[in-house]
């Protein structure tokens, strides 16, 4: 496994080198059609790129863009290049890159990193060993006095999550997996995606940091959430400090 | 005036230091009461400590916790010691520093800086001279094709914050000067907080760099905004890259 690590932390990592290196104005550009159908913008390209490179042939990989490459091994990498697309292309200083390394769904995943580029800050999940920010030990928050919710709004959101716009103090923060890391942190209490659009990609690392910092990941309709890497399939999400947060939300 | 904007940058830096060197487990700590009658948390009162010991007195000061200090000068240094306290205290990752020099209210502003204090990035406007981010000129964004709106939420929000919930891409981060910065910097289309209650010392250095990049500021009743430097005085406040933004959101 820590051979698989070490990939992993080095995609993140030259990742974003990379993007810190290139003309931010170039980030927007469409340049194909991803495995997902829709277009690829030149940030999730030039990512992606690093990531396959790094890889080769040492492990399956599960890409945003690129789909499914089966190398024959029992181990794959699933991959979000870019968290937040639409943050790294306008300039909101909250994106970042999530790496995960599993078999067959996110229950099985071994590890799991999230970087944000704009900070630097390294989230990080080791099954069974615990939840990591920049090398130290984080819990979820167990203070619900002030909490503060993270939301997916826009016409991201539905009406569940648009009601749920009034409650004492909300966030959008526009990058899925380092929002899930915030409840990982203790920084957030909760996030929630209430419309069924998140891929596996963008979830594999953040569902493992959640749980080894004390939390759950649910879906919109309280089940616990597993899901298999197959770029089709699409969930709600609902990561919480507390499973009696539940109660608020849904 | 130079002498004014070196104060000010300092004043930045210096607390981005300290709370840099500072363990986050204190920064919520509340300390005593402030001049705006609610309760002065540690952060604040460690980044407001370390204005008012560089500033001394070389020009009045207007800070959120200990209110009008008069030295007798001509300018006032109108300081924000923390943009954003409760993503500060919480440790979601967007929350700075705002310091503006002026005389008598926002529209006689010239000089202000805003600080990100986890990315590092500087916003700063000079009244007739342009606004800059890390040194390179900034304007607003003219592309409207994909926007993205900042609202306020939650408790700060109201009836007319919680209906554009659903409009296409919508944030919710927590940090009015940064949010009001991210407009600047083209990153945002519109920062959107319907409710009276932004002090001057949150707005006075973002709404100059939100003008000197080419866009608007106005209160939610579509006024263009000027608010004199006093703390009992709150505005709502609607900063746009063009006025055209005020029919969607007003």
């Amino acid at each position: 496994m820590e051979e698989f690590i070490q990939i992993a932390k080095k995609v993140a990592d030259e990742i974003e080198k990379k993007i810190k290196g290139e003309n931010p104005t170039k980030f927007g550009e469409e340049i194909c059609i991803g495995a997902d159908g829709t277009p690829t913008q030149y940030i999730d390209k030039v990512a992606e790129d690093v990531a396959l490179e790094i890889i080769g042939k040492r492990g399956n990989v599960l890409s945003e863009e690129i789909g499914f490459i089966d190398n024959g091994r029992k181990h794959t990498f699933v991959i979000d290049p870019i968290d937040g697309t639409r943050n790294a292309i306008h300039g909101v200083p909250f994106y970042g890159i999530s790496v995960a390394v599993g078999k067959k769904s996110t229950e099985d995943v071994l590890y799991g990193i999230v970087k944000n580029i704009p900070t630097g800050d390294i989230y990080e999940g080791y099954k069974g060993k615990g939840a990591f920010l920049n090398g130290k030990r984080i819990e979820v928050s167990k203070d619900f006095s002030d909490p503060i919710f993270c939301l997916v709004l826009g016409e991201s959101g539905n009406e569940r999550t648009w009601k749920l716009a009034n409650m004492k103090s909300i966030r959008a923060l526009g990058a899925a997996a380092l929002e899930m890391c915030l409840v990982a942190s203790g920084a957030i209490h909760a996030y929630f995606m209430g419309k069924e659009s998140l891929r596996v990609t963008d979830i594999a690392a953040s569902c493992l940091i959640v749980r080894e910092a004390g939390g759950e990941v649910y879906n919109a309709n309280g089940e616990i959430l597993n899901v298999p890497f197959d770029l089709d399939a699409r969930s709600s999400v609902v990561a919480v400090a507390s499973p009696h947060l539940l109660e608020v939300l849904l």
